[in-house]
């Protein structure tokens, strides 16, 4: 197999927690980790296009996700080179050619999130319809639980910090390919993405694995990298659902130790732990 | 007193939770109240600004907030009109005046927020600086105790779907004047913003309490309505840790029950449960 092009790529992650000196109830002084956030100006071939407030752990990889989620690159090809410069708080994305309908989508200065305000330049929700995901999959809820083991395994580095949230990439047999975790949980979805670029890892017979709540721009993004399962210990919202369901995504809530919610797509979830048959 | 100037309002609402089947571990079907979440199109003189995804149950106060602490415009007086109409998902605001400004800030695309990706139009941070908050009104913990109490039973109204942050405007004897929850909890604060406007309600004597984490974008909004006191169940980023610390916050979090940790201003708190004295 030919090695996946790289574009050239600083390594810049920032420490993920600070102590710092609190009081409680009590009076006492209580030594307490919070989570780093720093700000980070994405600027693609020396135009500035956000600031994103981010854990730090994994600048790169969000720069190029970000890109790829909000369809301002085509493909990693496209990207020469990722510079992270935390002296002046920036990234800087140079291409290796011109985008057509990139001036036109940021004009565009439509903005839409899940988590209420966020940043979709362009049409996100229009691609939707086009998308088909794999059927030939399936998750049996042995491994599912196998998956949320480990995942919880995880979570406990910066759960002290309370301040994160976390997304993972998982196998169908219930292994971490990676885990990102940073203080908002679209970031932490770029992230993601952007390491899926960079390693050349296909999403569609892959499981992506969430703490935070499934709305509607969290099922938009995980549907567009062809992932067919979307698995939050959270709740969901209504447009999330309708839109799980649109595109025929498989989606757990709820999922904690051996429980979980289905949702939709249920025909690509196999019930083995109490008895082997198919679920719906 | 006056009678405080309101705009011309709508009052649309819309159903805060919604009745879905799930399927647990175990094949069986369970109906599961998921939360609402809809794009609602903010247009401000016909110019359309942003798109929101929302729970829908304050949506004018959302819009009103949202131009407050966007700063996009200057006062309650100066907002005609706010007209919500679902059929289009939209919401029109009309003003009485043209803003200086306006333009410059919508050119500028810089995106920051608290969550990972919002919006903020033009500089916010920079106003941080120029922000003094009283120094004269303390908290007893004690009243912080009694509001917690009433906080946690609020919130069971939409804990069952687990998707959505609230928020609560109190006053420092732990009585909620408002309280609002969101899909997304920078809407949240945006709709108690617009809530104080329209009620033409004084911030500087007040206590902000929300179920999200206090990033950046949390202490700045509570900052700019000049309330001294922000409460918080969740943990804390550095950056909100340290803009707090720069204008003076006196900064809760892990609240809950009879506990709680203070990190910043702790000067206003006062420590009366188990001795009469004041803390730091």
């Amino acid at each position: 197999m030919a090695k996946p092009y790289r574009p050239k790529l600083t390594n810049a992650a920032r420490p993920a927690t600070f102590e710092v000196e609190a009081v409680n109830e009590r009076g006492e002084m209580v030594p307490t980790s919070i989570a780093g956030e720093h700000p980070l100006t994405l600027y693609l071939d020396k135009r500035e296009l956000v600031t994103l407030m981010t854990l730090g752990h994994a600048p790169e990889a969000l720069a190029v996700g970000f890109l790829r989620n909000q369809r301002l690159v085509a493909g990693i090809e496209d990207i020469e080179a990722v510079q992270v410069d935390w002296e002046t708080d920036s990234v800087a994305v140079t291409t290796n050619r011109v985008f057509k309908g990139v001036e036109e989508k940021l004009q565009k200065k439509t903005v839409t999130t899940g988590c209420g305000q966020g940043t979709v330049y362009g049409d996100l929700m229009e691609e939707i319809d086009s998308i088909k995901l794999r059927d030939d999959v399936k998750l049996a809820d042995t491994d599912l639980f196998v998956l949320l083991e480990k995942v919880r395994k995880h979570e406990t580095i910066y759960k002290q910090s309370g301040a994160v949230h976390g997304c993972a990439l998982a196998t169908l047999d219930g292994e971490i390919l990676m885990f990102v975790e940073d203080v908002g949980r679209h970031n932490a979805v770029d992230a993601i993405a952007g390491f899926m670029w960079l390693d050349a890892i296909d999403g569609s017979d892959k499981l992506f694995y969430t703490t935070g709540r499934l709305t509607s721009e969290m099922v938009t993004k995980c549907a567009q990298m062809r992932i067919p399962f979307l698995v939050s210990r959270s709740g969901l919202t209504k447009m999330g659902h309708d839109i799980a369901g649109q595109v025929g995504l498989t989606m757990l809530g709820r999922a904690s130790g051996r429980h979980y919610l289905a949702f939709t797509g249920k025909h690509r979830l196999q019930r083995t732990a109490t008895q082997p048959t198919a679920i719906a």
